[in-house]
Parts: structure tokens; C-alpha cells; sequence
């Protein structure tokens, strides 16, 4: 078997990176896609850097054992803490969330303030300030890190009272600070969008880093030869961590297309 | 070293289980305890009861190992999934939360009508409703899952408008039905207290099981010939599974006292 006709893996801390795949296999419909899910231990975004990089490197060989030609770190808080010892250590190439996100926030911006939203780990992590920073050091970073977003999405309160009233605390001061663009940086938030835009206004643009890192796989397998030409539609295998029933079940909000999971042990 | 001077061994899924710790050791001062908080692979109330009977016999082992008079499982979910498992395997007494609170409900009530909140797990699990049936038949139990509590806890929204409208939704059908007594059926829970009376109204008793697990520890150290009789105040040690930091912050909300604690690796 060619290397090319190999499957992309995608992992995340749960079901979050779902909308990442979703995105993926929008932009690249012939590729074969592995997803593996650590449900068992979800959430990353609450736990310190060595256990984020522990968990990852795990979950990155079960799918490197499997065989794929390109890893994607479908969730933020990974991402901010393992993507450089990822890469260091994979002989395929790494692409994660973080630095397409960035990319795309410092093109669309006018005002040169952009604010990014992510979980406690991803924010203290300063990744996302240093990868916009990186690219354009006059762009004024504001940072915010917004816990109850993710409970709030896994619980399909999404345009609610609650959700209004939650994003009115956490994202009432980018309105002062006059951002024009924020990054949702965690996996679950695009499910928020109508209600965070209800509270920043239609004009603030809104980055979803799944559809910028999507573009960023297809160059990247590009540059390395390992794009699939055929016709056919790509076929996605799943595994998960914990039970599967769960993953199926909130699975449908991120992915539109049914979820048939698999369940593995990882880290044991 | 006689069997009566060995500590106690707590564990829980993370931060929570310190309200229990608190309890204990307000009924019993001269006791020594072990608390272990599995902050890697918290929460456990989403994920399913394979997965948290394995994490509940690892968190057991570890302190069964380190030699313990009795074990309390001071997790809603644990207690619901593992506590049969754990009593059948260990050789020393095994505590769960979830019985004393049933029977100080039971116990409590008037109208015979008992409202009862916990995770997912818990109260899919129907261990709550098992054991009120169990004491009383003729009781009415109303379940509810609050998934939206734990995060509110941990951010620390216990009191303002967000925790107040979310109360509202999860609690406002118990009104309705008539329940005079609510068991608050896991351990993150009474930190909401206050805003669950503004919802039900005073005259709702609230049931938290920690105190109904400290006179059950008591009791049950007691048949065993294992309390100890020292004027001594007890010493503790922490343990934690994720780094120390965010559990020694949080843990002030939950346990009146400075907390250090000390990694371990559970479960690989």
C-alpha cells in the first residue's frame, strides 16, 4: 500500500474534534479518516501540561501504530501543550489547531485587536498570543478563557438564557476593547456562535480554527505528495475511550452523519 | 502497628469529596486520613460504569496498598457504579455516600415525596432510587441530572444569575411536584446551596450526604472496633493523579484548610 492511500488520524480529548473531521472531510472527500476520541479522559482543558503531553503522545501512537500519513491535534488544549513534542517525535507530519487560526485572525483583522476565547490550559498555555504575535507582533492579543462554554455545548445549551447570560460575563469586555475579530479557541464553542454573536455584535468576526486547520491539512499533504486523487468518498473508522453510547449520542450535534464507534483502551 | 492507629482512605473523582473529608473529620477529629483525588481522569459522572469501576478499583488499590483501616468512596458516581465491586474485593470496610444519604431522606420527609439530583452516571445508574425503595417502598422519588452544576461549582458562579436561572431549569418541576426533602447526590452540590433555596424555598430540606456519611463512617468504625481514642488531632495526606496546583486552589471552596498534595500515577 502506497503511503498515500493511507488514512489521516485525527484525535481529541472527546467529541469536540468531530467538528474539525466535519470540516476535513468538506475540504478533502476521497481521504480516509481515523478519529479517536479519548472520552475517558475528557476534558484536557482543565489539566496541567505534562498530563496533556502524556495523553497525547499515547493517543498519537495508537494512531500511528494503526498507519496514517498525517496526524491532526483536533483540540486546542493539545495542541497548545504537545504539538512541538509531537512533531519532534512523529515521523508524519503534525498539523494542529492553533496556528491556522491564528493565521487566518491576523488576515481578517483591520483594527489589529483580536481576542481569543479557550479553556484554562489552552489560554495559559499563551500559545495563541505567541503564534499571532509570531506572525504579526502590532496585533494586540486579548485573551479569555471561558469554562462553562463547554458544558454548556455537551448540555445542547447553545441559545438559551443561560448561554446568553454566561457569554454576556465572559465576553463583555472585548466589546470595550473594540476586537474585530475572535478566535473560538476550543473545538466546542462553534456551537455557541449565534449567541456569542448576539452578545459581540454581527460585525465581529467569528475564526473557527476547524475550517482554517482544514485548509491547512490539504496544503501540507499537498507539499508532502500525499494527497488522494480518486473519485470515491473517503470511509471514517472511530474509536473512543470510554463508551461508545455517549459519543454516538452527543455526536450528532458536531458530526452530520451517523457515528459508529469503537471502544479501546489507551494508556494502560 | 495495630489496625485501629491505620488512617482512613477517602477517594473521589477530583476536588469534591473534600466537603465528605470535611465532615469526617468534624465527627471524628483524632482519626488519620488518606484523600486521593483522581484530577486526571475527572469527572466520572459522564462516563460509563465500565470505565468508572476500573478508575474506582485503581484509586482503591492505591490506597489499600499504602494500608488503610476503611474506605470511603466519596464520589455519588463511584459509590453507584463500584460499591458492590469494591466491597466484594477489598478486605477492609467500604463506605459508600449514596445509602446514608437515602436513609437520612427517608428518614427526613414528611410528604413521602423525595427529590434527588446527581450527574448522569448517578442517577442513570438508579442506585439512589434502589436504596429509598429499599428503606421505605411507599416513597416517591423524583430524579433529576444537573450536568451544569459541577462546572458552575468549579468556576465558583454559585450565587449570581447564571447558577440562579440554571437552578430554575433543573429543579423548578420538583416544586410542582411537591418534594419536601432534596438529597443533593453528589459531593460538588452543597456549594450551591443558598441558590437551590431561592428555587425550591426554604422549607425544602436539603440532604448533603457528606454528613450522613460521617456518622456512617463512625458507625461502621465503631462495629469494627476500629475508632480511635487519642486526644491528638488527626494528620493528613493528600494525593492527586493531575498536578497539585489547580486542586490546591479549588480545594479551599471545598475543605477549610490549606491542602498539599502530592502527585501519583494511578492506572498505567
Amino acid at each position: 500500500m502506497s503511503r498515500k492511500s493511507l488514512p489521516i488520524g485525527i484525535f481529541d480529548s472527546g467529541i469536540g474534534g468531530l467538528t474539525v473531521m466535519q470540516e476535513v472531510v468538506r475540504v478533502l472527500p476521497g481521504e480516509d479518516i481515523i478519529y479517536l476520541g479519548d472520552t475517558a479522559r475528557v476534558p484536557y482543558g482543565t489539566k496541567s501540561r505534562e498530563t496533556v503531553v502524556k495523553y497525547a503522545l499515547e493517543n498519537a501512537e495508537f494512531l500511528v501504530y494503526r498507519g496514517i500519513k498525517l496526524l491532526v491535534v483536533a483540540c486546542n488544549t493539545a495542541s497548545a501543550y504537545a504539538l512541538s513534542e509531537l512533531s519532534a517525535r512523529l515521523s508524519v507530519p503534525v498539523v494542529g489547531v492553533i496556528e491556522p487560526g491564528a493565521r487566518m485572525a491576523v488576515g481578517i483583522t483591520r483594527t489589529k485587536k483580536v481576542g481569543v476565547i479557550g479553556t484554562d490550559g489552552t489560554i495559559r498555555s499563551g500559545a495563541y498570543f505567541d503564534a499571532i504575535k509570531k506572525i504579526d507582533s502590532k496585533v494586540v492579543v486579548y485573551l479569555r478563557t471561558c469554562p462553562l462554554f463547554v458544558p454548556l455545548a455537551e448540555e445542547g445549551w447553545t441559545d438559551n438564557q443561560v448561554a446568553l447570560l454566561t457569554a454576556r460575563v465572559y465576553l463583555e469586555s472585548f466589546v470595550e476593547e473594540g476586537i474585530d475579530t475572535l478566535v473560538l479557541g476550543c473545538t466546542h464553542y462553534p456551537l455557541l456562535k449565534r449567541t456569542i454573536k448576539r452578545v459581540l455584535g454581527e460585525e465581529v468576526v467569528l475564526i473557527d480554527s476547524a475550517e482554517a486547520t482544514s485548509h491547512e491539512v490539504r496544503r501540507v499533504l499537498s507539499e508532502h505528495r500525499l494527497l488522494r486523487t480518486r473519485q470515491n468518498r473517503g470511509r471514517f473508522k472511530f474509536f473512543v475511550t470510554d463508551s461508545p453510547q455517549r459519543f454516538q449520542e452527543v455526536g450528532i450535534r458536531f458530526f452530520n452523519a451517523p457515528i459508529k464507534a469503537r471502544l479501546v483502551s489507551i494508556g494502560n
